[in-house]
């Protein structure tokens, strides 16, 4: 259920962005304990000049490879928050060499009635889901 | 005050968008109670490989016309958003033939001072609206 | 640590809308009391007809500098929203005369568990931040 907003720079192939996609879903099939058929996802491809992302701080370098994930998602644990991120991270950098420096995540919460995933019905209050 | 992005699949005219995007407004309007020129809409088009929607089980087959909906709204009653699930259902399948099954809905909640219409003001906090 | 979502019509130069970028995170700043590194913003650009936004009655006029702001921040007081709302009105009106009738901002909160600002940490939880 959670509707993923992948956000990138512009200049990789479609290989590396299905595999990018297909990556972050998987860590949130794992974080988040939900079927692999959950999946809802969008990806939008920027020019470099679209996407401004500095470090707080933290000291961390942006490179091209840059990822910025938004995710809607019901309410989970903090604790499913902080594995999904590190899964988020650690599977990138193995399918994708994509530094840990690189991986921006942030979401949001909502509720039951807050979905639809199709037909007109909210399947979380119809009790389909 | 709904604000409403809307994600297709290219391959659409923008007769067709344009349709897609009354319909959906009109569909809010009936279910939100709101006026006609309560309309903010941003509209997204993807390469099909930048659109993944499964189906979390409930047997849908996505199609090309397959239409995500992210819905930013002040708080409203279950009814109201059931209510506008299967308008928006209803009245797509009517003006552009699109199938139940190619429509995704996904809401978010914020308040009062969340909103700023214009001229730097918090409309909603003013007394404006 | 906000996250600005900047939506904009099509035909705007690179240097107007890198202005635009600066200029709302200057306005952030100063609004939300954050670090000058506290910066994560995305453009999209949008063809005239994938952008609707009318006035809800309040007699403002749209025109083609229309830029919609979609933020996602931890819990901010009314007073530094409503201050958010002037400064990004009073510095893009001096910095680009963009009009105030032009911009519309949206606002949705979260929470610390909710961001990861690199290396699969959750650096509100952590304590980095």
């Amino acid at each position: 259920m959670p509707l993923i907003a992948v956000h990138v720079i512009k200049g990789h192939d479609e290989a590396y962005l299905t595999t990018l996609l297909d990556t972050i879903h998987e860590a949130m099939v794992e974080a988040f304990e939900v079927p692999d058929t959950d999946r809802y996802q969008l990806l939008s491809q920027h020019e470099p000049f679209e996407i401004r992302a500095l470090d707080t701080g933290l000291g961390y370098t942006r490179g091209p490879n840059l990822t910025i994930i938004r995710i809607i998602s019901k309410a989970r644990p903090e604790s499913a928050k902080q594995r999904l991120y590190e899964l988020v991270a650690d599977r990138l950098a193995t399918a994708l060499g994509i530094s840990g420096d690189d991986i921006i995540i942030s979401l949001v919460e909502n509720s039951d009635a807050d979905w639809s995933f199709g037909r007109g019905r909210a399947q979380f209050l119809t009790g389909e889901l």
